[in-house]
């Protein structure tokens, strides 16, 4: 009698806890307790645009005096979406009925108001507290009294010689479009599997990255107090060794050093996991260049051509990142894995936030919140090292 | 701390009552009390067509007797959409049997049955009755029992030499295309809102009407047997008073005069708010002409061109009534709405509403339904007047 | 009073035992006892290809060593889909990882694993059995405990000189395109109907088979061991009898004579009416032919041209089996219904399937399945033939 058909098999299931992010939500409560990325400085400009981060659809503008605000999208008089709205100097104005607010929400004019509207005080349009850096607007979608101090980062802080900071909203890492749809941690727990990249990047693919990154390499994964550390290391030709440090660090920052090991050195840049919903998911970069445009550049390529320059059946000769993670679903199904020895960092990742969600749920502070600039600053270990045998043990 | 941010706020709602129309809804059987229009004449021809009304799925046609049909699609039999039917003299045919049934709904031949369906007069073919005036098919989808008589009303009755009446199904008054993709109490209740005509067809996207309506009016909103009526005083620059009468009248009618203001004279046409289902509605329309084509005139356009021939991008620089009604939502969420003074006439037609589904609720017949020719003549205050200050108060 | 109208009609619903064909449903798993084709033998190759068949999603391929696999389409690792993988000697192999799994679903390689994986007979990739007949290949998606013999049909198996089976995917019968939106039993139905046939495909949208099969027959519907027997008798001009015999074998099988009648013979083809899931189906067809390609000769064409060729008028003047059976809903409401005497066959039809559903729920073994070669061989009645009037009745 045949054994382990497809029939009857359970029906399969994902963890929700771990991949839903609505507000209300356990992940959704945990996410909210950071700052998000959630559009390229010049997003936010005299044109309403729409935003969607953490499954909340939201309209982003700049006022004249040059202040980002970020709304709820629908005016808090009668509902019109503020994208038809027109961004004045000091905030922006519904179309229905004029009402103006600033980028706090609070309600400037109500024009068909005697008056102006002498109760337009009592009317709040609904908003979020935002702060630029790195080139990027980031967001607080958070418990007001738990905002904790936007975080500055030492590999976009201590710059060399010649070297400035830039932003990039393409989603560099997705292996695919700016959108990506299938859920965040999908993704994010890829960051930590370096197994894979021989494998996807090279035997399968051919050496999507480098051929020395083709080499199956010695993992050892290492819990931290932001999130998880991969160091894989590789013996190359002279002996020598390269010792390559990956970091998820909370909230959904990916800290992957340059993938075509064009330098060694400390991280060159990050990248935020932002979830836009629960099934798709987008990337902000920001990262140390000598040269303006160098950040777009690592993005990969096959042949020269970008992931949407390709077929259909060269995306299936040639999988990448993207192919792997959607083809895992909108949300994977956690119940039917079978993780290994080599799936540790994606075990001590789930664990670490496992950890989170308990706290957050008793009441306390998560990983890696701070409410003043000292606690603010983050160090990384992340990398591409070339070093001794000896001291790579 | 920041205070009204969009953390945490409560789940929007709308008012499910108000707005949905299907069978067996409250609002639903209120509109179900009345004649609705769902098709030009035109429309009902020798070709089925399918045809959508209070989110009921049905099948107009015109048997060779010149008598207008609306039936349920699915045949009787099995169950065959009759659009695929062929229309004959006495009827419509099933294309897969051949069952034969008049615009009652009998049937009238079964061929595959021996003798033709000995037993043919046990089946019916759903069917609702039907009406035609003012260039229009009406239907009526209430119970029998409360069908009342079609109404006439006075501006389309009552023509000056040369006047002739005409009908138009491209949805006058939407401001955009002919099905509109949000719930029709939202265009509804823009009837009786004055004040955003100043906002946003005249300081928001320049004037779109003249520049007179550009003027905030003095405003008066009253409740009347059949609906709310505004009268909206602007005082011209040679001290006369524009004196402008728009009316709602149930179950649907938008009575608004020419906004162009071409002439000062009683309401020129009324059209018809009809729900297609809980988030479409589109607007049948019959005015008085001199000319045929006129009333298609009215439309609103933006240097020449009409709504569909507008960029995405010229739509958000001059929003209209389809910008800021489909922009509330395919519902507007009634839960985050803050009504001001100058809702007075939204206030009073919800309280109308309430107050008719009331009466229905405990078997009362609703507002202006009349079941006999006298009382379903309707006079209209709607229109633009000319009068001297004096008397415009 | 109007009587008969639309108004106040019950919901509409529909037989779901009869219809729904997920695992775990009733129809589900009575049609889970029989093979199925799910793929011509050419859709089994070096690339993996995308397979759906009552409900399930499967990924279809061809190991290097030429056996057909049929798996569950998530990689039992982390759920990558392996419509992306590489089809290997041994194997499939997810891109993600490098799992390698044979046609039985056996894990051969985990790459990332120290030693290739050591527990990798732990490990199971979900599959199903399948095997190659008349051009098709066959799966068997139900209990392995019950896996019948795959069935030979007298039809396909006693060949004629210069005779040769061969296979087709198009859905042939359909009236329509390769994958037809409805469910599956509305087509299944309409074989054991053949009253239809001189009004749909005769007087309503002229002949679309032969003017002989215009004529309405004179019908006998039979109730077999394995499904429904029509017989179909036209009197003929020469005082001859046509005499045309249609059967429904279960599980979805159905046996049509050439509708053109160009040879008076056993039932050339047979056609399997696979459900796709609850509200898609395809077919596949073999036959026996003289010559390659003649199978799909068969299809109807309306002036030489396919249905995909017909713009919409043209179906809408000239509707056949797609718009009868589409026309009926995603799935028909039979609470509407209104069977008459000349839908006898479907009533037995139905019948045999209510008696099988029962057989199953009780822990029997439904109509037609045989666990030994010799119970596995099908005796048809169906084809056209030529008889005396005498003989005929």
């Amino acid at each position: 009698m045949d054994t382990g058909t497809a029939y009857d098999r359970p029906q399969p299931s994902y963890r929700k806890e771990l991949t839903e992010v609505g507000a209300g939500t356990p992940m959704g409560e945990l996410l909210r307790r950071y700052w998000h990325p959630v559009g390229m400085s010049s997003t936010f400009d005299s044109t309403p645009s729409k935003v969607k981060a953490l499954g909340e659809d939201l309209i982003a503008f700049r006022d004249g005096q040059g202040r980002p605000g970020l709304v709820y999208p629908r005016c808090a008089h009668r509902g019109t979406t503020l994208y038809y709205g027109k961004v004045e100097e000091r905030g922006i104005r519904c179309c229905y009925h004029g009402w103006l607010y600033d980028v706090e929400g609070h309600c400037l004019e109500q024009p068909c108001e005697e008056g102006g509207g002498a109760r337009r005080d009592r009317v709040r349009q609904p908003w979020y507290p935002v702060e630029e850096r790195y080139g990027l607007v980031f967001a607080y979608l958070g418990p007001p009294a738990k905002k904790p101090v936007l975080p500055r980062y030492d590999c976009l802080e201590e710059l060399a010689p010649g070297e400035s900071v830039e932003a990039d909203d393409s989603s560099i890492g997705s292996g695919g479009p700016q959108i990506v749809p299938c859920n965040w941690l999908q993704h994010w727990e890829n960051v930590v599997d370096p197994f894979h990249v021989p494998v996807l990047h090279g035997s399968f693919s051919g050496p999507q990255f480098t051929a020395q990154m083709g080499i199956m390499p010695e993992v050892t994964f290492e819990s931290t107090a932001r999130g998880v550390k991969v160091i894989s290391l590789r013996t190359l030709e002279d002996g020598k060794v390269h010792r390559r440090v990956t970091e998820v660090v909370i909230p959904t920052l990916r800290v992957v050093p340059d993938p075509l090991v064009q330098r060694f050195q400390k991280v060159e840049s990050i990248g935020w996991t932002l979830p836009i919903d629960d099934t798709h998911y987008r990337i902000y970069t920001a990262g140390r260049v000598t040269e303006r445009g160098a950040l777009g550049k690592i993005r990969s390529r096959l042949g020269g051509r970008r992931w949407h320059e390709l077929t259909e059946e060269e995306h299936r000769q040639f999988p990448g990142d993207y192919e792997a993670q959607t083809g895992q679903g909108p949300i994977t199904f956690h119940s039917e894995e079978h993780l290994a020895a080599s799936d540790k960092g994606i075990a001590l990742l789930r664990r670490f936030l496992e950890t989170q969600l308990k706290i957050v749920a008793e009441g306390g502070d998560p990983a890696a919140v701070a409410f003043d600039e000292s606690g603010a600053y983050v160090r990384f270990d992340a990398g591409n090292y070339l070093v001794d045998a000896a001291r790579a043990a």
